[in-house]
């Protein structure tokens, strides 16, 4: 674990370093992941089949029939979901639902003085392949912030691919896809799923954009096949940003952090505060709290490799730090959590206050859980409606607008050399 | 070029084969470009210094120094551009700020029945670097384009690149710069300015996110950087797609494809109509305004090889063909052209009737001319102000709604596995 603190000398380089600490191990997967892909595209189900059989250990008995999971399955697992879970996913669906309808971006047609009508429309993608990994980093939550967006952006095709390895599925994952309405459900998985969905086979019908978070193979694929269609972020290892003050509470801190660094050996828990004694406290905290955590290994490798405590002498020059550092997930824990907020630039999520643990937001906040990682909050937002939808602007003119707009567009085409530019407006007005 | 018939017998694999027409000539300049970023990592200003006195033919006397367009220069160019279209660009200028100052989103904060208090707040990227290509590509029209939406939505640091080839610059170019609101100019280009914006060096520091158009090197070089950065779309070759009735003037239409086809002679231009009279019109019109064009040779070369002319019985027919090929622009020149155009899902820019030629759109109409291009109008939008900005998610709960959210949150935290995650709730509820 690191210690911080911004009145050493060495301070600005110390800081430097903990922005720059590579925490992604990138595996070189980028030649198979092209020849998985060009299977999918030539071979189509057959591939897919077969990709499948070897890499999720399924026998010769699955065939191209058993890609789709059928309704029989799903309402079966929906069956087999502990009753407590499936109805905190429920309550987690609608308060996502509620938050999210309020992103439903407004179309706009005006007409200006000189008599140009302009504007845009929003329109739903006519269809989304929504990623979802399986075994342990298989979560329902994530279904649900994933696909509920699309659906709230009126997406009529809503497709999820999630690999069944050995046959197993997570019944909850399926129950989280029939709350949040997925139309289609198929059990692959890795490279061969997303080349699929890009592509199409002979059982799924290709999508415009392909959502989710993956393993580096998983990742790789949405990098080769972007053009091709559309992808959503490529999410990194989670992590959190935690400012408190004297009068936060330690334990709570500690539980916050290893809440994070839990994740993976690869997430970061950082703590900013302006008090010496907090510092010292959060840090024995967390080794208390670490002894009972059932992911304590992970938790610990994480803390160990890339927690830090960062000692400021007043929250000011916290501001410019947070915001190099970008994080995913920003917790407030001080007395002017508000204003402090309001002079932040870059941060995927803020959770304002002592009671709001950033666990809250994983699952029943209401705010979307895919939120750019690596600090690339510098440059980008958290998933959202606007992601299922696309703008198509809209310019009309009459004779006479454009008769007004149209000797400036013959100058400017003529001074870019586009003569034809010129003339197709020249043509019009006899000019 | 390519006449197809909707009611032929092999219509829909022609179309199919239309939609998959590979226009891009996808040269490998990857390892170069790896190779070149690289060196600016490395090396700074001295790298980026050697590879522009290289690839730019400038001399030894080109140093560290010279790399920056001071403002004397920015002021001289404003005296050499012709008046006229100093004008132009100031009235282009104008509509394009107009027009995106309604773009910028709503913050929002709402405190739901059980005390939970969510929404969003949208800010401005702190840097943005814009390119801009040198040579017969360098468009002042672009400069605004890109320029004035990162202005509106409230950067506060507008970088612009762009290669100044055997010293020689485009006086517009800096004069656009100037009316759009850059802040800072280095005489840079391809891959090593690029590097330069993502990774920053002595002279320039580093941007959030790198946008403009660019060659094959700057595309590769932009996809190599993306995560270091956010980059906008990777423009293909422009395309225009024309629906128009037998009402329709064979002339403007035709000048219309023509516009498009200038471009390049991997640009695309199609019409798709009702009217046997007006298809056999228009290939005629385009002949006769093909002998008088100044870029003839491209335009003829674009029209051969990938114009195409359409015949559909009922526009109706047309609508799904046009969602398939998901046009950069959209013109609708037909009886009906509103109602039809909200019909289209899939569409960069719709120009509506006949008064409206796509090279408005290009100068003075308002909306962006940066638009998705190869069918990706499925899935993205043109330029636009949200391209500048990013969301941050904000969540409060107080005590009573952490415990209204809590139980259901730890619930899924458990199912998940994930217990420090139930824990960094249950701590608060004492549970």
């Amino acid at each position: 674990m690191i210690r911080l603190d911004s009145s050493d000398p060495t301070f600005a380089e110390d800081f430097a370093r903990l922005l720059t600490v590579k925490r992604e191990i990138s595996e070189d997967v980028d030649e198979t992941v092209r020849g998985i892909i060009a299977g999918v595209v030539k071979g189509g189900d057959t591939a897919l089949v077969d990709y499948t059989r070897q890499f999720d250990r399924l026998g010769e008995g699955f065939t191209a029939s058993a890609l789709r999971v059928t309704e029989d399955e799903i309402a079966a697992a929906l069956q087999a979901c502990p009753p407590e879970a499936l109805e905190a996913l429920r309550f987690a669906a609608a308060r996502i639902e509620a938050f999210h309808a309020g992103q439903v971006p407004g179309d706009r047609m005006e007409t200006d003085a000189l008599g140009v009508t302009s504007g845009w429309r929003w329109t739903a993608l006519e269809s989304v392949g929504l990623y979802v990994p399986g075994g342990t980093a298989s979560y329902p939550s994530s279904v649900l912030m994933n696909a509920i967006p699309a659906r709230v952006a009126g997406v009529p095709r809503i497709v999820m691919v999630v690999p069944m390895p050995d046959g197993q599925s997570n019944p909850l994952v399926l129950a989280a896809a029939h709350l949040s309405g997925v139309h289609e459900v198929y059990r692959v998985g890795g490279a061969q799923a997303v080349a699929a969905l890009a592509y199409g086979t002979e059982t799924i019908a290709p999508v415009a954009k392909v959502v989710g978070p993956g393993n580096a193979y998983v990742a790789a694929a949405k990098r080769r096949v972007f053009g091709q269609v559309g992808i959503d972020m490529i999410a990194g290892p989670s992590e959190v940003l935690i400012l408190a003050d004297g009068h936060a509470n330690p334990d709570w801190i500690a539980a916050d952090l290893l809440a994070q660094a839990e994740h993976d050996v690869a997430a970061q828990s950082i703590l900013i505060t302006d008090s010496a004694e907090l510092a010292e406290a959060v840090e024995a905290a967390v080794e208390r709290a670490l002894t009972t955590l059932p992911r304590q290994e992970i938790a610990r490798a994480s803390w160990r490799d890339y927690g830090a405590i960062v000692r400021v002498r007043h929250f000011d020059e916290a501001v410019p730090l947070v915001d190099r550092l970008a994080p995913e997930h920003l917790e407030i824990e001080t007395q002017d959590a508000e204003a402090l907020s309001k002079k932040i630039r870059n941060a995927g999520a803020i959770f304002l206050g002592s009671h709001t643990p950033e666990a809250i937001g994983d699952y029943v906040g209401g705010p979307n859980h895919v939120l750019p990682t690596a600090r690339s909050a510098r440059f980008s937002s958290g998933l959202g409606v606007l992601d299922f939808m696309k703008r198509t602007t809209i310019l009309a003119c009459t004779p006479e607008s454009l008769r007004a707009l149209g000797p400036a567009a013959i100058t400017l085409g003529r001074s870019e050399g586009l003569e034809g530019h010129a003339r197709s407006v020249a043509i019009r007005l006899n000019l």
